[in-house]
């Protein structure tokens, strides 16, 4: 009964303190545990089944556009990593360094990969000698390496799960649309899958990728107000090929360097889930990437019939593709709906004697909380048609609050008054100086998030500096 | 034109050197390409694809018998590495340590998990305190690194990829019902998908798992002889529970310590269909496994109505379920021909302007070279049908080819004339002395491959020191 004390605990609210009620979620909605090495976490079933739905429906989509799966090394000699010279700059001093193989001293250090760039571009550089063997599209799903000093479940830790797509083209056209591709493959992922609307753009020079010649990004709003990027998509034009001499024969026969790209999702995407949905009861999936989309609760499931019908309608479920589970535990049925809400899972049907005579039962939507009394017959139809609503619901939700978060800046003080006192983004003009980014983040702690793609002309001149302005920029603090 | 080059040239013949051939199929069937790491690999498209529908077939297989994933950090505290005896002396030698995090040097080194038993105790040792918390069936999809001396792509390399399950029960019954239930699991896996037949059965204690109380085993025979550990499943009893500390308060209220299982299989499987199934023209899938099943190759594609009956037919194939790809690159025929086979694919269909005049086709068999010509309407059944076929006679070789090399010996004289004449097992009775296992090996290199399920009394007295025999032993060089 320990554990069953301590989920009704009410969890912090996130009114009093949003950061712990993130750590309250995901340790009482069980998807992750800590562990004895620091700064790592467990990834528990709960959490990794949704990893996996990210993976499958990802993975699906890569694969549509031609990405190929391949699997390169965890480790990166020091020599490797240090050929492109911004690159090593950008991670070498958050990068775990193994030294011993066995009871012997290595001859060279390794690095436990923090992306696998100088990887890729060692295999490229073997693998490309004619147009031939052009374009390579390969991906890879893997763990990554980064020694943060401060750690949180699924948005910063030492180790994370990721996908690292990187691709070597003909000509800088071809990368440049590759690149954007994937961005807006990552746009709609999180749009249509995870119900969380994004801002697309580009990284400002200052925030771009170590080694990029562009680095585009989607940007999410945290329910807090803060920006969270979720998903980069990198154009290298031929910065790494040449470090690597990456060069294939054209059909003309003359030697070209290849150009490059990359781009990235990680297990971070749970937390951005987390935050943007989840209420003071718990998490709240998305349908379309709930690991269980209904949970069937029998009320006295001892009475004659009830278990019987509860899996008949699992059955009849099932067969319309729903994920759904019963939860025949000996808790109360009070203690489950709780349960139920704090995993998040979109759909719960009640079942009891009563509803069984009556030939109905109560389902109850986890978003809203609206209940309602349903003819078995129709049961099949109204949740595949309520699970639709609740996936379109949600991302109007995430989508209204966005909107109404989001403010506009012509003014510094206008700009710093609604960065401290309006949590959400600024959208404000910007010379294009990094000075400015500089000035923005030791005043405000906000950064400049992105350029968007559609840019709107908000005014003339930059919000900081009162030069002519170049750019329209959303700015927020983020995590 | 290089790359073309370099395939027509023949591969080694198994028959002059099996190694050079296996060396020779990995690197011409695209499977894998050396890295500047060294003694790792990288796993390419064609390679990666088929550890996909490994992965996929086994996760099926798993979650059928209530199993449930989750991921555990690459990193071992090396004071929790030490926490069990047996164990820590089994793998210190030969893990990778981390000693540096970013700049600075580590208050405790950490190493590369070489396999997860101390992190899932660690884990265990937190998560249960009841019996209602029991069984704990988990597993986890992740790379471990081993720091071997000599290596060879997916048989041996200092990161391989794999699963590991990591379960915790009530009581010995249910671990012993556990391990056993996963190594049939394995065995059906590999005769049912892979087509290898496997032989069951109990590691001696010499050869078992690091701190297990027994491991099972199973073990395959390759094409010359030598055998193949192909995957394990070990009983740890409370050995780990009391090194941990993983107590559960049992419906009595008293305290009791779980028992424990760990099985893992490995990429190395992909060894092993490659050295089970294939010849001197290259890979051999089995069509279950294969990636692509069937690569339908245009005669004169640039001829009318070609490329257009080619689409039609893969459509209708895929329609069936059949994965099946169009070779359209511009190459000859023959060369694409030669592809296929070196690739393993298990049919081709060859599909010119005359075929398509008489409305048929020309299906040829990969394992046989049969060909057949097949009017179009039949082709879908057909196919279907022979994949079935492939899939079985495989099987049926790959046990014909292990029965006709597997002996008995009953005298120390028969065994080691067998074992050094006549590559294959060798099944002699032991006295279930460790010596007899040592001189063995030191007299022919020959390892005790399992003690099987199903045991025959060969003989009254061990084949090595004449004392009366206790069990009937596998016997065979191994990889």
């Amino acid at each position: 009964m320990a554990k069953q004390k301590k989920l009704v605990e009410a969890i912090t609210s996130m009114e009093d303190d949003f950061a712990q009620w993130y750590t309250d979620v995901v340790l009482k909605a069980d998807l992750v545990d800590y562990t004895s090495v620091k700064g790592c976490m467990v990834i528990k079933p709960a959490g990794y089944a949704i990893w996996e739905n990210i993976q499958q429906e990802l993975d699906r989509r890569f694969k549509e556009t031609g990405v190929e799966n391949v699997y390169l090394p965890m480790f990166i000699p020091e020599s490797l990593l240090q050929k492109e010279k911004d690159h090593v700059e950008g991670f070498a001093p958050e990068v775990a360094w193994v030294t011993h193989g066995g009871l012997e001293p290595l001859q060279e250090r390794l690095c436990v990969r923090p992306t696998s760039e100088t990887l890729f571009c060692d295999l490229y550089s073997r693998e490309i000698h004619s147009h031939r063997d052009l374009p390579k599209v390969f991906n890879q799903w893997c763990s990554v390496v980064r020694w943060e000093k401060t750690t949180r479940p699924f948005l910063r830790s030492r180790e994370f799960l990721w996908q690292e797509g990187h691709t070597a083209h003909a000509t800088a056209e071809e990368a440049e649309a590759r690149t954007e591709q994937m961005l807006h493959l990552y746009a709609d992922f999180c749009e249509q899958v995870l119900a969380i609307p994004v801002i697309r753009g580009r990284k400002t020079d200052k925030e771009k990728f170590a080694g990029a010649e562009a680095t585009y990004t989607i940007e999410s709003l945290m329910h807090d107000g803060k920006a969270l990027q979720s998903g980069t998509s990198h154009n290298f034009g031929d910065g790494f090929a040449k470090a690597f001499n990456i060069q294939y024969s054209d059909k003309d026969n003359t030697l070209k360097y290849v150009h490059q790209t990359s781009w990235g999702m990680t297990t971070r995407m749970i937390g951005a889930i987390i935050m943007v949905h989840g209420d003071n009861s718990g998490l709240k999936l998305p349908p379309r990437i709930a690991p269980t989309q209904v949970m069937i609760i029998p009320i006295r499931q001892d009475a004659e019939g009830v278990m019987e019908n509860a899996e008949k309608l699992m059955d009849t479920l099932k067969a319309s593709d729903v994920r759904v589970k019963i939860d025949s535990s000996d808790k109360t049925p009070g203690w489950k709906f709780s349960e139920q809400e704090m995993r998040g899972i979109p759909l719960r049907i009640e079942l009891g004697p009563k509803d069984i005579e009556q030939g109905q039962a109560v389902i109850v939507r986890r978003d809203t909380r609206e209940k309602m009394i349903v003819p078995f017959t129709e049961i099949p139809a109204k949740v595949t048609a309520l699970l639709e609503d609740i996936q379109k619901d949600m991302y109007e939700r995430a989508l209204a609050h966005r909107n109404s978060h989001t403010y506009d800046a012509t003014t510094y003080e206008e700009f710093k008054e609604t960065i401290n006192e309006k949590p959400g983004f600024v959208r404000a003009m910007w010379c294009g100086d990094q000075a400015c980014e500089d000035k923005i983040k030791e005043d405000t702690a906000a950064t400049s998030r992105c350029i968007p793609f559609q840019e709107e002309h908000l005014s003339d001149v930059c919000v900081c500096c009162g030069k002519p302005a170049k750019k329209m920029v959303y700015w927020g603090r983020a995590y």
